[in-house]
């Protein structure tokens, strides 16, 4: 018989997916309690998910661990389209620039699923004692609607079950060892050492119940979503007539372009090229067409990597295909959906797949995913941990949903642009207007305009006669400073760490010149809290308890030249004392070259559009989007703006 | 009572520190079964030698963790001295550039040896089931002369003793937790949780000997070597008459050089500031100085944390200084000792401080130690493999004992500087002096220069006339270059795996050139082993078994523009075809600049001195420094000079 055990929680997360685990870093970053639950048995290790765009990178580097990826996945900075050309021969047009160098450090790169989930995991564990557990189902939610508005209830119930391991559902869907042997064999090839003892190391599961009533549960339970179906939220859609086929190979072929992001289309079909990490190479393969108006369902059974690779041969002719090492393949059907709205009374929330599903083929998938988790978790996380109001939690929807409109929008036009069957003029054409297509998307889909709209957390408009490209709703804008007391450099996506705190970037400006001087110090005694009765904004809010002292980190980026300026010129708030830390030499940062590091240029105040002189004030929320801009004068309305998001004491 | 084993084993290393870990790495690289014991019953994990110079770190990316001491580690570009100025107050003359921007991919890098420990044992984990064997001894050394010229024998006997944990020596000499709270408990706030695993997992310690009969051993095991005692290798050279104090912590000053390496000499003394990860600063400190003549042993319990406070505070005065937090603190008198010689009939060799000791405030100690492991590691890992002759086992000597000799000689210039008690004045000057040396000493202390003499591996002269700055006896000057096949860009450092193979590097020039296409194929057809009788020099030579067919690997680099070469425009042999792999795209590069990454620059053939059209041809040790370098159409020299090394089939 089962044991029941009964079980109340801050926050529950369902689906340790690349989604669900950013979600979980932010409870471990804000030391809140929580607990994350996956059906299957194991990570992911190889195949799905492969593509990061260069936004996400950036969070990476917040997070820590975008060394990491930078040491293990593969970069395309230019792209290819292959066509019918003189004597109907594939002829390249080509390369195209798919990255733009000065827009972030990072560019577009292939890393599959399974490692990205490895470094979060990883990252959780070094600021946790958080771990997934494993082989556990969710059986049936209750949630209490009559509990919605009382932030100290836990209006959510769920009844958990952990499965034995041979219950399990098998981790790949629709996949399979392409040699047929079996998954431990054919795998331990492609796995790092990491997770191949982690993959070796499954522990037991034993059959158990619980009921767990929580505040918050955070479904990222994927494109067949229980959580989703539970809450009866519909989801507007359909599916394409097109199946695909996906293959992770190491590929033998004299094909030109074959370590290089090509689409490669003629009258036998159209191909996306998409070379990986550790000489794989990812070939997306169109397989089939349904019928318009047939009701069968397609027998995917009928697709094997052979008839996969016997298209991509067909494809490539004149040029040479085969492979005999496959890491990972499967076959899917697109489908275009969005959930009608992603929340549930602000109590639960679904995110990634479960409230949009696309085609594949931009690389935006798991990106828009963790994106979301990203988005979601520190609001959660920081209500949860009582340092926000619960109110902002309304962002979340009003700021994912219409990017996930966007994308799905994107998807309907961009998808058959691989399907349709022309002639090879037409060919030409074509190529011309799916890069016209991609390129009018790039801002969104590597996460440069993000567009979140004005709300709580988003003060619009700002002040564009202060800081010109600090836009509030918009990421802040990658610059490398150089540190005043150490001089080393950092770009800000690693500076302005993502753990929970709101930054106020004090752009000091010019502090040689004595107006400019006498502004600083006013501030500085606004923020020191020495106009009483007003109190200092860095003291009045409730702190993340066991993290940090307060919710705000003041972080200063000056325009004085290195040599000419020093770190205890600075006043005291913007560096505090700590009685075992000592000074804050990580706080007093400066715009200005560095002959020993070529991307810390001098230009972050240009790039910012912020005056040399006079400087800003700035806001920054703890995702790295922009919240607040005003002038250094403007603490009252900083302060105005904060107060409708933290608690205050 | 005792049990005992008899071991055969073909190499042991005795000690665990950088430069037992540096050969250790060697062993598991090229599947050498080897052992490593260490007297000790953990890694070390706090203190120690912090100071990575650009050579060393160079070597770590060719090792594949370079990525892990960038994230970790701080860096430090600048130095400043600070002498007392107008009316005596300390005033900074600086900053003086440390680092010279061009010469290397990294910088001058502070990071406790602990972490680099950590480093390095993951490397040998990830490539070998080798593991460091701790709390073992070596009771006894038996050397059979006789034997020493049979390349087959064991010359070497040694009786091992496992000892139970109670018995172990202290980690730490001379050292301790400046709060004298137990080591675990005030050692955690240091350490990083996979440091701390390893600390936690220590597991339990069996009393056991065993005799262990051996073809090689290298003595790895500290200044006061007892393997080097064994041989009876004496030790040229003496104590210097001061005692200093070392002292990591987290420093509360109000010095504004505090987190930049600074050298303060007044009247009440000289210290050396070095900055470090984590907020650490590391202190070097005059305690004493032994009068001239005494034999009295100085009494070192009479320096605690305590009297080294007080002498920073002294020194540093008006300026405050003061600390709660020390994570390692110690005593040490400078001995500059050099061993006569390095090895014993090549079957045994001594390594780092064993052979040569000095003061560490040149920050090179930790880096001599490891080049000299790394020397002498691939030698006798390829010796036992059978791959190359046991006769270039000689060119350990004659290449790390000259070195070792320039460092204690440098030391001996340098190391008083920090002791002389100067009026005001003559302080300026020797800031003035100190700074010369250091410049002068730079070549050597940075690693730019080894100045390794000729021998079988490094045939001199080069060719000056074909490739001026790739000189016979040097690194490899480090480049960033473009992948041909993918567009994506790596440093040579990088790409130069540090994997036991020699690496024959075909400059190819411009091979749109016709007669420059024409040398290239024919030097191809040669490479092949078209122009029988003579067989290819590619499939000439034993293998590396288990881990690489032919123990040369070569790599092109071009010198046409990226956008006009393509892949499959180099002949085969230059990226073979491999059954599984595919043909061999990481082969083929190209020097030119890339918009996406503003360090590779398209300057790789004029920072090599190499004419654009003609190329040239060189031979890469495994160790990353030139063997051989000739024309393109120089094959049969380049198969002489790897005759005299390789071991042919």
């Amino acid at each position: 018989m089962d044991v029941t055990f009964l079980t109340v929680l801050r926050s529950l997360i369902v689906g340790a997916g690349p989604s669900g685990l950013m979600a979980a870093y932010w409870m471990a970053r804000c030391g809140v309690k929580a607990r994350v639950i996956d059906k299957r048995s194991t990570k992911v290790f190889v195949g799905h998910a492969d593509g990061l765009r260069p936004r996400t990178l950036e969070l990476f580097d917040s997070m820590g661990f975008q060394h990491r990826v930078m040491q293990e996945g593969s970069i395309s900075t230019e792209a290819n389209f292959w066509v019918p050309g003189e004597g109907g021969k594939l002829a390249r047009k080509g390369p195209f620039n798919i990255s733009r160098p000065d827009e972030s450090p990072y560019h577009n790169t292939r890393l599959n699923q399974g490692r990205i989930e490895r470094f979060i995991l990883d990252s959780i564990k070094e600021h946790s004692d958080l771990e997934v557990e494993r082989g556990i189902i969710a059986e049936s939610l209750e949630y209490d609607e009559n509990l919605e508005n009382d932030p100290n209830s836990y209006p959510i119930t769920v009844k958990l079950r952990s499965q034995g391991e041979e219950a399990l559902n098998p981790l790949y869907n629709h996949s399979q060892s392409a040699s047929g042997a079996t998954r431990k064999e054919s795998e331990r090839h492609y796995l790092l050492p990491d997770d191949w003892n982690d993959q070796a190391q499954r522990g037991n599961f034993e059959s158990k119940v619980e009921i767990v009533r929580a505040k918050y549960l955070i479904g990222c339970d994927g494109a067949h979503s229980w959580t989703r179906k539970q809450l009866d939220i519909p989801v507007e859609g359909s599916n394409t007539d097109h199946i695909w086929g996906v293959i992770d190979v190491i590929p033998i072929s004299d094909f030109p372009d074959i370590r290089r992001v090509s689409i490669v289309s003629n009258a036998a079909g159209t191909i996306l090229i998409i070379p990986r990490e550790r000489g794989l190479v990812r070939f997306y393969v169109p397989v089939h067409v349904c019928e318009a108006g047939s009701t069968t369902r397609f027998d995917r059974s009928t697709i094997t990597p052979e008839v996969i690779r016997t298209r991509v041969q067909a494809i490539l002719s004149p040029f040479t295909f085969d492979f005999q090492a496959c890491s990972w393949w499967t076959v899917y059907q697109v489908g275009q959906r969005i959930a009608s709205k992603f929340t549930k009374g602000d109590r639960i929330f679904l995110a990634g797949d479960a409230v949009h599903t696309h085609s594949p083929k931009m690389g935006l998938g798991m990106n828009m995913s963790m994106q979301d988790g990203f988005n979601l978790g520190w609001k959660v996380a920081l209500a949860v941990a009582g340092t926000v109001q619960p109110s902002i939690l309304m962002t979340y929807d009003l700021e994912r949903h219409p990017l996930a409109e966007m994308l799905v929008d994107f998807d309907r036009h961009w998808s058959p642009m691989f399907i349709d069957q022309k002639s090879p003029e037409e060919k030409d054409t074509k190529a011309a207007a799916m890069f016209d297509i991609a390129g009018k998307f790039e801002d969104f889909a590597d996460g440069w305009k993000v567009f979140y709209p004005g709300s709580c957390l988003v003060c619009k408009p700002g002040s564009e006669a202060v800081a010109r490209y600090i836009v509030p709703g918009e990421r802040l804008k990658p610059v490398k400073l150089r540190n005043q007391a150490e001089g080393g450099t950092k770009w800000t996506t690693t500076l302005l760490e993502s753990d929970g705190r709101f930054r106020i970037l004090v752009l000091a400006g010019d502090v040689r010149n004595p107006m400019q001087r006498g502004r600083l110090e006013t501030l500085c005694q606004v923020l020191t809290g020495q106009f009483a009765p007003k109190p200092s904004p860095l003291d009045r809010y409730v702190s993340i308890a066991g993290r940090h002292d307060s919710p705000l980190d003041v972080v200063t980026v000056h325009s004085v030249p290195w040599k000419e300026a020093e770190f205890f010129d600075f006043p005291e708030i913007l560096h505090p004392l700590d009685a075992v830390r000592g000074w804050a030499y990580d706080k007093i940062w400066c715009d200005d070259s560095c002959i020993f590091d070529r991307y810390c240029d001098g230009t972050a105040y240009e790039k910012w559009g912020v005056d040399w002189v006079l400087g800003a004030l700035v806001v920054v929320r703890p995702d790295q989007y922009i919240g607040w801009v005003g002038e250094l004068g403007d603490v009252d309305e900083m302060t105005e703006y904060l107060d409708a998001i933290l608690v205050k004491k």
